[in-house]
């Protein structure tokens, strides 16, 4: 029987543009560390993730505890998982802050995994997870505000979109190359009155695309309610408009007339955070992650409970290259429920891991892979170069508000203020 | 790429002693089906369901449209399933009545899928299910209240318990055989003092033994309050004792000071009744049960859920064959969260279709299969044996209530009227 010989981190970095939220801006580079996991046959399993300083430490404590083990004893990695890992925060990257680091920690491990059992059966993940539902799996034009260019580094293809006609020539850009269907915009960085009015530019320039916009909590409950009456029959789904369970439960009950679903990637981030999140009705859909839900089938786990619970589902993305990429199309593609096109920040970078060709997008969609496991294949030099990338840029851990204190020094954070 | 090529499906009938309930009493042969799904490659997959005749017309209607599909596609059969069915109540025996077949009608069909998976992988299922994390499941002793015989026939091996002392003479002689180290008594037969006289019974006599008792809803809210809290210490959990969400939350409540949590596999049997049982907390322990859950994956699910909304997991059973046992044994092995000792009626059985020799009870518990699939294999002369049981026997659905009144022509079925 096939076993688990070693394990091999690299972080890597890679060139990311200067997209505003409402932390900061992102930095010149964005982490992820990619995980190959070797078994004694000599298959290689791909996963990838973040690559905080604390994350990669977790990571490589679990990488010691694997050799040994069988690839389909997906309940056994959780448990070494769990045994390896002692309490407390798992600081991901961005705004997430987890308690329990196990399912963040278990996620590339156990995507690489299923990556193993498919090269194993010749099979691609997508059958491990039930088989397709769908071939091309629907993902979004995430749209940010942005600076023309990094502070002294000269101005990007995408420009600046820093008020709604910039937002515009943004999505139309994107929507030429990618074709998608579907478009969120980024907020939170503007007040509210500007992003609504960047919304209705929008609306009016794709009066056929889906919209929805994501404040990352920067509204206070009453603004969360005004803009959901203003943007009634416009929004698909508004997305954690303002902080917390309860909040967001007042402001579902206030504007539950919008008829407009509240989303989030940020009250519901756990599966220690649904039950209460059910108990006060606080959302009608939940974004999936399988970086932080504990991976692929965990995320099936999430999608049932949406389902049985009458919530929707959509898919979060943080920066991320192409392995990550692969799983989440495997893991839609054999989600029913998953109606929703996915979230992606794949169209912002200019740097991969994997070899080019497999993961297309046509038409806002990306086809399933069909070759074994991920179906992506790792480009040794590419890795090589960004990991060299990442001990040169001296980044450890994703910062965007510091970063944007360079040029703001009096920037700070403004979740829940507007 | 392998393809299922046909379906064969074989109603059988197996012996059944007098085992009595607060519907009725068993008849002298409990029904199964036993579905056999064929491969182009020659591969056959094995499940087990209900037989009753409604029941089979739908398995039948749904194995007319699985050749061509791939056994890895378990959302394809699924899709497939729903699509067949049209809307109307599953008789499936017994006291279920589900409103929406489709997951019972899955069940068998997913169980052979998995089973021929295994076999195209040479793996036992339960690595298909994230890998054992125990490897003996262990099982309940599984008292009933009986007659020597049935009207006319012979007293058979376990003799009649209508009392005290003959329900301690039967858990002794189950165990002494079995080894069980948790008892399940069915109640709703005597009044509820007779029944509580009998787990005192159980209790002096097994004091190591974990107990539980299911009077199948025959008990009123009041009597339900007040058995649990004659029997504080003494069970493990108490199970059905009254019709309902609502009426089960009131018990909840009036009991939580027992610390006896309440159990259920008849307010809650399919993913539409998790949603209102979790909002009135109504239970604290859910008995799952793979035929009416949608097969193994789904069950899987159902012990996620359990696992996320803090509710304890069992297992429940009908009377049923080998292949029935195999898959919960492998399910069970499989699920981390499902620390009760499952509910199993085989040791009531003296028939079977599979070969002797994998399924062993040893201190209480199965041994999980290792070889490929399920790991059982069909008996060819047992099947036709008991198929030819199945046409002379003349039953077509489960009637414990009909059965009784040739015995007890006043009988009526006393659910919630204690």
């Amino acid at each position: 029987m096939t076993k688990i010989a070693s394990v091999e981190l690299t972080p890597v970095a890679f060139a990311d543009p200067p997209l505003l939220n409402v932390v900061g801006v992102h930095e010149p580079y964005a982490l992820r560390t990619i995980v190959q996991v070797r078994t004694d046959d000599g298959l290689v399993g791909l996963g990838e993730t973040y690559a905080a300083d604390d994350h990669l430490e977790r990571l490589r404590a679990v990488a010691d505890v694997l050799p040994g083990l069988d690839p389909f004893d997906l309940n056994g990695l959780r448990q070494r998982v769990r045994d390896v890992l002692t309490s407390g925060g798992a600081q991901v990257g961005g705004m997430l802050n987890l308690q329990d680091p196990a399912d963040v920690v278990l996620s590339p491990y156990e995507v690489a995994f299923l990556d193993i059992q498919g090269k194993q059966l010749g099979r691609p993940v997508v059958d491990l997870l039930g088989g397709a539902v769908r071939d091309e799996v629907p993902f979004s034009a995430y749209l940010f505000y942005k600076w023309a260019a990094h502070p002294g580094g000269a101005e990007d293809v995408w420009g600046a979109a820093l008020d709604p006609d910039g937002i515009v020539r943004q999505a139309r850009t994107m929507i030429d190359e990618y074709g998608f269907t579907a478009i969120k915009l980024k907020g939170g960085v503007f007040p509210p009155a500007e992003e609504t009015e960047a919304v209705r530019a929008l609306a009016d320039a794709f009066p056929e695309h889906k919209l929805r916009i994501d404040p990352n909590c920067a509204w206070t409950v009453d603004t969360s309610v005004q803009v959901a009456r203003e943007l009634t029959g416009v929004l698909e789904y508004l997305e954690d408009p303002t902080p917390g369970i309860d909040a967001m439960a007042a402001v579902a009950r206030q504007a539950a007339g919008t008829g407009i679903p509240l989303a989030t990637n940020m009250c519901v981030i756990a599966f220690a955070h649904l039950k209460p999140a059910v108990l006060a009705d606080a959302v009608q859909v939940v974004l999936s992650d399988h970086h932080y839900w504990g991976g692929l089938r965990r995320s099936q786990l999430l999608a049932g409970i949406c389902d049985t619970f009458g919530m929707g589902l959509s898919m979060h993305s943080n920066s991320h290259l192409g392995i990550s990429l692969a799983a989440m199309t495997h893991l839609a593609a054999a989600t029913p429920n998953l109606t929703y096109a996915c979230d992606t920040h794949y169209p912002w970078k200019t740097e991969d891991v994997i070899k080019p060709g497999v993961l297309a997008f046509e038409s806002g969609s990306v086809r399933v892979p069909r070759g074994p496991g991920l179906g992506v294949e790792l480009d040794g030099d590419m890795l090589g170069a960004l990991h060299e990338q990442y001990l040169a840029c001296g980044i450890r851990k994703r910062d965007d508000t510091t970063y944007m204190r360079t040029v703001d020094p009096g920037f700070s954070p403004n979740t829940g203020r507007w």
